[in-house]
Formats: structure tokens, sequence, C-alpha cells
């Protein structure tokens, strides 16, 4: 798939910020405002990931984290997910979120069936073009490697763990439903992991999340366990994540 | 109870360590290089808590504890624990260390009955004692407060940050047996807390340390799981405990 650079803009804190389309998949890149100085080391690269719920909506958080990685020296970059934004819908996930929602509203326990539904295509969709946007990002001046991957819908960030060897350190955030076989995919991720889990996340099943903690196969992993909802996560924990990625990037 | 300082020397990165007994407890205080210049702000105090096995088999250790908080522009402070060291055993302690012993060797589970004996009793006598010390050190000439507190038997953590207001901000390490009344106790904290679990911890009960940052009645507080048994926290866990009280002691 060819990468196109559709747009950029250069931001206050002389972040350039470059829209680009890799095939049909919208995406952002930032870059630091030193990769853009004559002869620069190239940055390393952190993929951030994102929930479902489309670019634009996110745009705000994810250019707050983009800004954060920059400020360390890391470029960023983000793509949106088979499904959300402008791309197509497919009949069999919108059919998983209705199920959803109508178990949630009828406050019934939700199935390991509906969670591989809405979940595990998801990750067989997203995860080769996650690693398209590496095959396509790594080349361009002024970005390198080693890769990180941080956030979003947490089996995502598990497949790339396991199946791309470009990234060499993952930041999860655990808030999201995990199909069972996940945990089984989980002993053979062996990256070092910082793990993010609201501890109180209304949306999040604080055992699984454990459990699936407690599966990973790395030998370098933290929980980093902190009190609010989905979106309250506090400050000091997005600067634990930049401090991860400060030690396994540079 | 007085306090008497009994030597002092100058570490070779400017900290000023000085020994001290308070009646009949000894102790030993460290302040930043910088402190002892002229009319410099007073430095806020961290006690560092630590194991039942004696101030100088843990000297190795609070030494670089306290090392680290110097460079943070922290005091640092530690007693001894009664029954340990060169103070006083007693005989209901050494019969509950004995039967620890026992029922361990033996492969059995450790009751209630033993974490109490081996537990209580000691955050009972331990707890007045850091409160003199916090008394006794916090008028002293380049010291004062806000003061944290750190690390060593979890309970007594738990009372001081409890019944002493002096203290407001604490990093636990949950790596001891919790005596069941302390997870009441825990409901009362209040102020914001930082808890270390490792993991893999051979000689920790995971879901009791789980429980126990679960009825902590702290808006703010971070459980930091990192992998290892007990003695193997990493650097970058240090670091994070240090961080969080140069978030809440300046």
């Amino acid at each position: 798939m060819g990468l196109h650079l559709t747009s950029e803009q250069r931001l206050d804190d002389g972040v350039l910020e470059r829209a680009f389309t890799l095939g049909e998949i919208p995406g952002v890149l930032w870059t630091p405002a030193s990769a853009s100085a004559s002869a620069p080391a190239p940055a390393p690269l952190i993929l951030l990931g994102h929930p479902p719920l489309g670019l634009d909506r996110m745009y705000p958080r994810l250019v707050a984290r983009a800004r954060h990685a920059a400020a360390d020296g890391f470029a960023a970059a983000t793509i949106e997910l088979p499904g959300s934004g402008d791309r197509p819908r497919w009949a069999a996930a919108e059919q998983a979120r209705a199920e959803l929602r109508r178990v949630m509203e009828a406050g019934e326990p939700v199935s390991d069936e509906i969670v591989d539904a809405l979940v595990l295509p998801l990750v067989d969709k997203a995860v080769p073009e996650w690693q398209a946007a590496l095959d396509a990002l790594l080349p361009l001046p002024g970005i390198g490697g080693p890769v990180g991957y941080s956030g979003g819908v947490i089996s995502i960030g598990v497949r790339l763990a396991v199946v791309e060897p470009r990234i060499v350190a993952a930041s999860l955030f655990a808030g999201s439903f995990v199909p069972r076989v996940m945990f089984e995919e989980a002993r053979q991720v062996t990256i070092p992991l910082h793990v993010l889990l609201q501890w109180d996340d209304e949306g999040n099943d604080r055992q699984a999340a454990l459990d699936l903690f407690d599966a990973f196969g790395s030998r370098e992993k933290t929980l980093h366990a902190t009190m609010g909802g989905h979106t309250g996560v506090p400050q000091f924990a997005g600067d634990a994540a930049a401090q991860f990625f400060v030690r396994h990037l540079k």
C-alpha cells in the first residue's frame, strides 16, 4: 500500500503534523521539531493505538500523546481502525456492537461469544494494517527504529507484540474486552510491557485485566494501576508510560 | 524522649549522615548537601521504613534510598524497630517468629493467629516511636515538613498513615503478612499512596496485596506491580516511588 502525505502543519511547539493515507486508510504522523533540523539522528517511532471511535473524535487525546512523545524525542503515528471513522463498516461488526449494546442495557453479562465477535475480526483486520504502516513510515527521513506500541484496543497490542518484531516495547491499556484466546497469545509476548489499569474502570473487568497481566510471558512487565474511570487516567500515569518508552526506545 | 546525635560523616555525594539515639532507640538521619548551606529552605523529610532485620543489616539498602531522596532535595531518617538489632527482644514476638518458621518449614498455611501475633504488637510498639522520631527530628535546622513514609512493614505504614497527620504521602511495599484488622484501618487512609507489589514475591500473598490496595480509602492511590522476588525491585520502580514523593512533598 502506498503512503501519500495529504497535508502538513507545524504545531506551536514545533512538532510537524502530517496527515497521510495508506491505501484507503487515513493516518497521522507527528515528528519532533528536532527531526527536521539538518542531519538529525532518526527518531524512534511510537504507534499510538486508540479505541474504535474514529480518528476525528480521538484527535485531541492523540495529539496530546504525540506532543508528549515528541518532547521525549520520539515520532508518533496512528491510523484509522477498520470500521471506524470514514472507513467502511462491515455487517458482522455492526451486529456484534448492537448485541453488546443490547445485553449491556439489559444488564446481562457480556458473553464470550459477543466479545469474540466484537474483537477478533477487528484484531485480524487491524494488525496487518499497522504492520503496513510501519513498512511505509520507517523509511521516511528522520524516522527510525526501534518501535513502540502504545494504548488502544489491548488485543491489537497483544497480537502486534507477538507477530511484529520491529516493536520492542509496548504500553498497553487494560480497558477493553479481551477474548479468551488472547490470554494464550499473551503468553507468547516477550517484549517489555507497561500495563495501565484504571482500577475503577466501569467498563472493565478488573480480574480479567489482572489475569491478562499475569499471563504475559515478558520477563519485564509492570502493572500501573491508578484510580478513576476509563477516561480519568491521571497525568502522572501518562508520564510513567512515557518514561517506560524513554527506557526502552533510546 | 531526647534526641542525641552520636556521630556524623559526610558521604561522597555531600549527603550528611548523622547517627542518633532517641531514648534507647538508635536511628540515622540523612540530609542533602544543600541543607547545610547558609539559609537554605528546609528539606521535606521521608521516613525510611524497613523490615525487622536490624538497621546494620539493612544499612546498604537504606543509605541507597537516602541518597536517592537527598538527590531529590529530601532529608531521610530511620529508626531501629522494637525487637530488632540491639534492641531487647520480647518473648511473645520470639514465640510468634518461631511458630512462623515452624509452619513455613512444614509447608502449612500461615494462620491469622500467627500473623496477628507477629505483626500487631510490632505495629503497636513501633508507631509511637516513629511519631516520637518526628517530634525530635522536625525541629532540627534544615529539616521541615511535609513528611512522607516509605516502605518497610506495610502495617506500620498503614497505621502511621491513619494516626499521624504530619505524614502527607506514603509509598508502601506490599510484601509482608497483613493482619485482617489492617484491612479495616486501610479504609481510613486518605493520603496519596504509591503501593509497590513484586508480582512474583515468593513470601507474599498477591491476592491479599490486591485486596489491601482495593481497601485503601485514598482518592489517589497507585499500584505499581513489577516482576521479580522480594528483593528484586527494579531500579525504575524505585525511581517511580521517588517521583511520587517529588509530586507530593514539594
